[in-house]
């Protein structure tokens, strides 16, 4: 069983359009905020790993949704988000986002593993996803602690 | 053949993360920028048709892309987008994403288009494009002025 | 004693610049949830009084901060706001910013109640704050259910 | 005579809020894209800039604006912004905003000239301007030229 985690937010009024619904950029930015509580909810957060493992981030490779319902202001939004696939230097994470029973949108991030550069204008490059990651990103922590 | 367009943008300051590269949700924003810029260029400015179509907007039902080389602070950046399919309710652009000549992203975005309900919180329905604006997407607009 | 409430946040990705500090239009955006939050503390969620008294919001008519620290990623923010004076159709809230004991910034937000009107392009107005919702303001939800 | 720009901008539809007129905290990022216009008008590009001087930017140690006239979607402004003083560590922009005639809103910045730290999470110090960079801001860069 791979890591899987739930994130909530309300909907913002700076997050909503002169349509009233949701301007679509803003579930990528939900997307990044799901993929950060996962990494938490795993006993690794961002603040602290990034540096801890001399990498920049993990920037995205490739991202995409699918929207089938819109989101309004106020809204509940509960983001269920699931550890995909994990690869050398890459890990897929998907999420399904809701409001109440209704599926909104689904979507995904292909993430790398990408190191702190020399110089900040250096070319980026993945690296191998550390082992301790590799682990609580395929087996979720409880199982990890099992 | 159909519209394509080019729009270009200066990287912001605000756009960048502290990685020192692009936040993704923001090439998602570009993309909506180079579609809004895509139908000016067509001569149907979206803050006229939107009103005037008495239409919400053009919700995505659809995006992503992939990434392939970040994007830093002040990097110039050109996006092409051309319409690649349109439909009686939705139209499909893809953007290609520049600096210099390095590509960074493509992407693309499916959009319906979408009425304007009788009450803010109503269902909202997608309608047949008109005519006039099919033309032009399927056409650009030299072809449709030949 | 007029109304107060705290606020907290912990401090996105997305709002941290290439400086490694939050990008300081972010702290506006805080202040803005921020008076949402107190809102619904005092049972006025902006959601629900919004249509019910038919106003497109409460805009600002001024703002501003001093920031004396920064504020930078994961930090755990505590927003401390306070209602510091009530006019017929204006009223003053007032922000402390703090993580732990540092206070990194203090501003204000002069907001009118602002009616709907009747078409979407019509000047906006100002109108006279209904009484329920100036008492809350004024006593805090505990006094004004003393 | 100081130094003094003119900054033109389309209001994007992501800065429009569901009551139809730009959220205010993107008038502040206006603010920051109009100082770094003004910057780049006298030959000293940000982006330049900063690593040249081996600083982390130029933050903002206090800001501040009144808004007048709501903002709307597609609206054209105009932002005229003056160099109004400058101190051995500090700076101040003032910021007028217009679409049309109309003055929207009124603001300001004061900004330090603030130091790379050794380390990331080091105390930021602001430092002295250096010389050539007071010269062109409170000259103007024709008055330096003449």
């Amino acid at each position: 069983m791979t890591a899987k985690h739930r994130w909530t937010t309300r909907v913002r009024w700076s997050e909503v359009d002169p349509a009233g619904i949701v301007f679509y950029p803003r579930f990528f930015e939900w997307f990044d905020l799901a993929t950060e509580s996962l990494f938490e909810s795993l006993g690794q957060p961002w603040p602290i790993i990034f540096p801890l493992y001399d990498i920049v981030g993990v920037p995205i490779a490739e991202s995409g949704a699918k929207f089938t319902a819109p989101v309004r202001y106020g809204d509940e939004v509960a983001i269920d988000s699931v550890v995909a696939q994990v690869e050398e230097k890459t890990f897929r994470v998907e999420h399904e986002v809701r409001v109440g029973d209704i599926v909104c949108a689904r979507g995904f991030e292909l993430r790398a593993w990408v190191g702190r550069p020399a110089q900040p204008s250096d070319r980026l490059r993945a690296r191998a996803i550390p082992e301790e990651i590799v682990k609580v990103l395929k087996d979720g922590v409880e199982n990890s602690h099992a």
